[in-house]
């Protein structure tokens, strides 16, 4: 059952009854952290891969795609950014994005497993190359508390960067949860969170992220698709959400005059991640 | 190699290291046709599924996505579309979403294969639906050929509903038939083509075709990503070409007040799959 063959890995999303298989090469490393089973592998033609608990988390072939839009739109939608939480996103690929941005003056990684961390270390070098920058902070243990605990108007972006709402993640996936990051959001703050396939959740997970973002007082939400080969459906997404800012301001100039290297976003990504599919306007935007 | 288990369809794309599944409840027709093997399943979770030749065809739940994105962006765009001639497209749902625009006066599909119809009319009688329309023609041939055989100047819009270039298909992605093409186009004409994936395929097949067209003398040619979870990498794409038309050209207000029903597209969706990632840029937009 989780594997098509010797020299596979694949993935199988029981309830959705599909599965997703990816030709590896070997196996580099194995270990039970205190929180999960982590595994890498070497693929044939996705590069690394890193699996959590059997769930493909990133390749080195294909995660630009999702690093890219857990960041660059929010960053790039703020009015002016300049500190920014990443709450999960043990990889560094999100924290590395959120560093490209010149005015950024400090940027938290709150990881609950510092394994994950030390792994991408070794297996995806490059996703950790902005790891010694000054201003980057890291935090192993519970987000959750970390958010509750920080002072209240004191973040600008809060990025939750986690696995799927079920085990160690569901609670960043709560109205309490968003309550406390509108609290510790300053003034023009946006939170982004990952949030599951448009094409199977849209009805449940990201419709419930939209409800209780709203509940807690965020009063603007939209939800971004964007392409993700190897999670499920290969179509994915982020949801934005802010207390004050309409989602739709956009500092567009800055953006296509950005100082760094993307290779999916620009500022016509950005646009066109913004529009909704039909169904996904039949069901938000009544 | 061609089974995850018993209960599961798989296909394998050895060149892409990758492979999909589906759980299957039960095969509910198997064929040698005299142009391909055509394999019908039931699938747990996704609808009928259909294969030709072990590739995925398309699944009764995601083909909406690729059948619209292959019909209403080019014609929202041709300034006045009356006659249609899809090139392949078997299964009818690509003719379906041309026959829901009322303007459309003359539809043709041009199959090679009558058995994937008729497969198609029995177990995706949903796409099917504008078979009986007056305004709907078949034949069942060579594609090219008809192409060749066309009146000069006598089509509006040619949708390239094909599998891989690779078998049977192959001529429809060359320079020859895109020649032809350009004789039986109207002023203000269009090619639309599928045209795989933007992650896997930018360098090579899309660059190729964008190549060939180019030379046979569409000056304006662009292509638009769109998901499609059931083929390889779940994101897709088709490319658009014309002789005169800039492609930016959008009849934004017809497709806002389309007298249909789409899941997918709609106006904002059509601007947005015209916004060129910034890989597809660095290699499209010189």
């Amino acid at each position: 059952m989780s594997a098509l063959n010797e020299g596979w890995f694949t993935e199988v999303f029981q309830d959705q009854g599909t599965a997703f298989s990816l030709k590896v090469k070997k196996k580099l490393h194995e270990e039970q952290t205190e929180y999960q089973k982590l595994e890498i592998y070497e693929t044939e033609t996705f590069g690394n891969l890193m699996v959590l608990d059997g769930c493909v988390m990133l390749t080195g072939r294909d995660n630009f795609l999702y690093h890219e839009m857990m960041t660059h739109p929010a960053l790039f939608t703020h009015r002016s950014p300049r500190k920014v939480v990443v709450v999960g996103g043990g990889d560094c690929g999100t924290l590395r994005e959120v560093l490209k941005h010149p005015d950024i003056e400090e940027a938290w990684q709150v990881e609950i497993d510092e394994r994950v961390t030390r792994m991408s270390e070794k297996y995806f070098p490059e996703l950790c190359e902005s790891n010694e920058d000054p201003r980057a902070n890291f935090f192993f243990g519970d987000g959750i508390q970390w958010i509750r605990d920080a002072d209240p108007d004191s973040i600008d972006l809060i990025i939750i960067d986690s696995t799927d709402p079920v085990g160690p993640a569901e609670g960043l996936f709560a109205l309490d949860f968003y309550r406390d990051c509108m609290l510790a959001l300053r003034e023009g703050g946006i939170i982004v969170q990952q949030s599951e396939s448009p094409l199977l959740h849209a009805e449940t997970i990201i419709k419930d992220i939209h409800t209780d973002m709203k509940k807690a007082g965020l009063d603007h939400v939209v939800t971004l698709p964007f392409p993700q080969p190897v999670y499920p459906t290969g179509w994915w997404s982020c949801t934005m959400a802010s207390k004050e800012n309409p989602l739709h301001y956009f500092r567009e100039e800055d953006a296509a005059e950005r100082p760094f290297v993307t290779r999916y976003y620009n500022e016509a990504i950005h646009n066109a991640a913004l529009a909704q599919p039909q169904f996904m306007r039949d069901i938000f935007e009544d």
